[in-house]
């Protein structure tokens, strides 16, 4: 069987060009402490050194619509920049009641209400992101959504400013268990 | 690692309740004949005697909103019904494009121009139904949905009208590859 392409693994373990900084947990359980992360293509099954394996897969876009992709084309920046030399990890899990919403009343929520989309508008072009969906893969994950960011030492305020927006937000109140990983790396 | 609670393989092979009628390629490249046609909750990776395993996923609606849902719920039959001894595994992709465009610029095509959710309503209770997502399995999954029908031999011609409204559409004009699955069951 073939890997899906969009499938990518994040390793808490002993190696990896990120040094974990903290583990910080905003509701429910939290992982087990580690010391590096390893961010792989493909599902990396058993690294003989990991403490927690997570997984997720790039997708379709479920709620951005063409006025707002068009701005995230022009405006959001690609992962890797030299300067980038801090990450976040964010893992989090949805309720029941948000799954069992329709598509109106979740985008409803998600933007209309909550600004999620203009919210990580605001921040662009200083922080990268990648979202990855965990929920329809063939393994039951432990958290649905799985969002990489990486920004600069320096726009780590803004980076924590954007947190406090989403944390504050009605779509929040639908996460029921949500884990903050932060990593830094030397600069290359 | 567990499997997602959601997920399902279609089997074809020498064993299954189902005795596969015909694989019609509509469009795209088509399914080795088999002769039956297993559906099993799980991952089933290699049956000692598959010809093809195809998975996918149920999980939370991408388009249908709230008041079409309501409907959905109050109409749509369970799948398992006595009389239902006619089945067909209607396994499609869609284009590259598709998968590039927006939700609002898919929903517009897939509900308001295509009417999708409302031809499907139509055929209630008559024909159940039940979607599975493959395309953010895990694996590199040959499709991107499984849809499994279920009815009564006697609306097999209510069953080909629907298809013929739903190729008609202008969603259809995205689906780049298309095999149709009819099986047939002893009634119990």
């Amino acid at each position: 069987m073939q890997v899906n392409p969009r499938l990518f693994s994040f390793v808490g373990g002993n190696s990896g060009v990120w040094k974990i900084t903290s583990i910080i947990r905003n509701s429910g359980e939290s992982l087990p402490p580690a010391e590096k992360l390893h961010i792989a293509g493909g599902a990396e099954t058993e690294p003989s050194d990991s403490v927690w394996i997570l997984r997720g897969a790039t997708s379709n876009e479920r709620y951005v619509e063409r006025k707002e992709k068009d701005r995230l084309l022009r405006e959001q920046p690609s992962l890797g920049r030299p300067e980038a030399n801090c990450g976040a990890m964010i893992a989090i899990r949805k309720n029941a009641q948000w799954w069992s919403l329709t598509q109106d009343e979740r985008r409803a929520i998600f933007e209309e209400k909550s600004h999620h989309i203009k919210i990580g508008l605001d921040y662009l072009p200083t922080i990268a992101r990648r979202l990855h969906h965990c929920r329809d893969l063939s393994t039951s994950e432990p958290f649905d959504f799985i969002t990489w960011f990486e920004f600069a030492e320096r726009d780590t305020a803004a980076f924590e400013q954007l947190l406090k927006q989403l944390h504050a937000t009605e779509e929040w109140k639908f996460v029921d268990r949500e884990v903050d990983i932060r990593v830094a790396r030397e600069k290359p």
